[in-house]
């Protein structure tokens, strides 16, 4: 099977749900905003080795690749239309491989209601490489960005956060004291992200300011406080954890360090964002997402992470970086 | 400098002339067509030891990144507009690489006018992988496919071709009898392919169906008659050559096998239309750029290369694959 039947017979199904896609056929696609709606556009890669390991299946990796970039939209605000992708596989990726490949994408488009638009394939001497481009849809001006936190809002972030750090330590047999059902759960957050998609509209009519967490709940405030001009203030105490992670936590002799670890892993795919205090509520009960107030926003620069009492707690790093 | 400090110091300058860039300080970008049209969007990605040399300077590899995706905006007959950058540098990069691969996207983004808009930047154990998503407009419904092609239109490539192909066995050594000056105008083509964004707008005003060659003239051709249901007959005498590429063909023993090489060799990027006979004269015109008559579309399918007296030349392989 070369590259052109890999494309008609493998990718092509994918691109049915859209016109503008010409059954991949051709060497771009069209694409054109609903009416009164402007496009949001946002591209992530992933590398094997680096953002999966080269051990995950294939079906579960296109999966990721996918959602990370849905996970994007959502943050801003945006319903999701489609995705370009491009991949790089390795030359002696095999066909199997790269059929279950194309089965998780296929899940996943069902499952997001996406359609594959149309991309690039090759193949080269390193590793996998993914690189998708996605597409989402707000009503004109209306995407929510990072810049307009102001004094006065809380901060929310939605579901739990810190899950997906434990689950890729679990995977790397780090983490002993878990029990078995708690060390599936925290895998299956790394392994399987799911972008809060149903929380997007709610987002773009309530949200300030907005960002998945992708390099960490810190890092991530960080670059709000950073683009609004305004400092985040993160009370430890209050961030959403699941029971694995709580069991975790409980079992750690230094609960700041331990916090303060859960608070900078990444790789969540939740949606932290500024608000009216009252507005936190009202994006749960219309998204059916569950929303936790954990800080607020005031006059200054940067990030405070507040153990018990209001005593700062020490952040080893920001986040993730990739140099 | 880490991944953020690159991101704001080095990339954010190149998405100045896009607002809905917002300084690539936000995780997506929005962007809507012109009133009354529609995005093109396509996708290629380059890779280090594939796509071009490991060796090669890294301004000339963005450059050329960028250029094969305004290459396919050209040839759907769309305005460019902006493009997506995802890349994967290799781990031990110097500074001094990435930023000469910035200075290579800065100088291509003035002559071509189009903007950064957003994208993302890892590094990874593999090669440096460069995956573009360009952006181009038309009005609506009128990009140029590979499906118009009808028995009656002409066959037109614009350029010359071949050359590129020459280029990178000059760069690798295997042209022994070519001399100095015609080795470096061929060298020249495969580093530095000159995408024929002026021909967009009379493309999409007259032709019926056309691509760039990029995978080669024949294969490239193949492409046309497979989705337009029609067979394109080209007549190797027609086909425009360089005055270097001229010369290394007459030196060469077996014309008819250096034709089939020189039609089959990928990387031109040049533009194949068919539309009406008057046509082709009428693009150079209105584009200033050169348009060659190279043959004649059918009733059939497939592509026949045909040598002196109408004898089919034999062409080895169809172009270039990937797999």
């Amino acid at each position: 099977m070369d590259e052109f039947d890999f494309i008609r017979e493998r990718l092509a199904p994918l691109a049915r749900g859209a016109p503008g896609a010409r059954g991949l056929s051709d060497d771009a696609a069209t694409l054109a905003p609903p009416a009164g709606c402007e496009l949001v556009v946002t591209a992530d890669a992933l590398v094997a080795g680096v953002h999966f390991r080269q051990a995950d299946p294939l079906d579960g990796v296109a999966a990721k690749a996918l959602r990370v970039n849905l996970s994007d939209l959502a943050a801003k605000g945006a319903d999701p239309i489609g995705y370009l992708l491009s991949i790089v596989w390795p030359r002696d990726c095999p066909r199997t491989d790269m059929e279950r490949f194309v089965a998780g994408l296929a899940d996943d488009q069902a499952r997001y209601g996406v359609s594959l638009l149309g991309g690039d394939t090759t193949s080269g001497p390193g590793p996998l490489v993914i690189a998708i481009t996605a597409f989402g849809s707000v009503p004109e001006g209306r995407m929510v960005t990072r810049a307009g936190a102001r004094p006065g809002d809380a901060v929310f972030v939605t579901g739990t956060v810190g899950d997906a750090g434990l689950g890729l330590r679990a995977l790397g047999h780090e983490l002993t004291r878990v029990s078995a059902p708690d060390r599936v759960a925290l895998e299956r957050r790394y392994l399987a992200p799911e972008p809060r998609v149903d929380a997007a509209r709610a987002l773009r009519d309530l949200a300030h300011a907005a960002i998945d967490v992708s390099d960490g709940l810190v890092a991530d405030a960080g670059h709000i406080a950073q683009t609004s001009g305004a400092r985040l203030v993160i009370e430890a105490l209050s961030i959403p954890l699941s029971a694995a992670a709580r069991a975790w936590l409980g079992a750690e002799p230094d609960k700041a360090a331990a916090m303060s670890k859960l608070a900078t892993s990444g790789d969540d795919y939740e949606i932290l964002f500024c608000a009216p205090p009252e507005a936190g509520a009202e994006v749960a009960r219309r998204s059916g997402v569950p929303v936790t107030r954990i800080g607020r926003v005031e006059a200054g620069q940067g990030v405070a992470l507040l153990g018990p009492g209001g005593a700062p707690i020490p952040v080893a790093r920001g986040g993730f970086t990739h140099f």
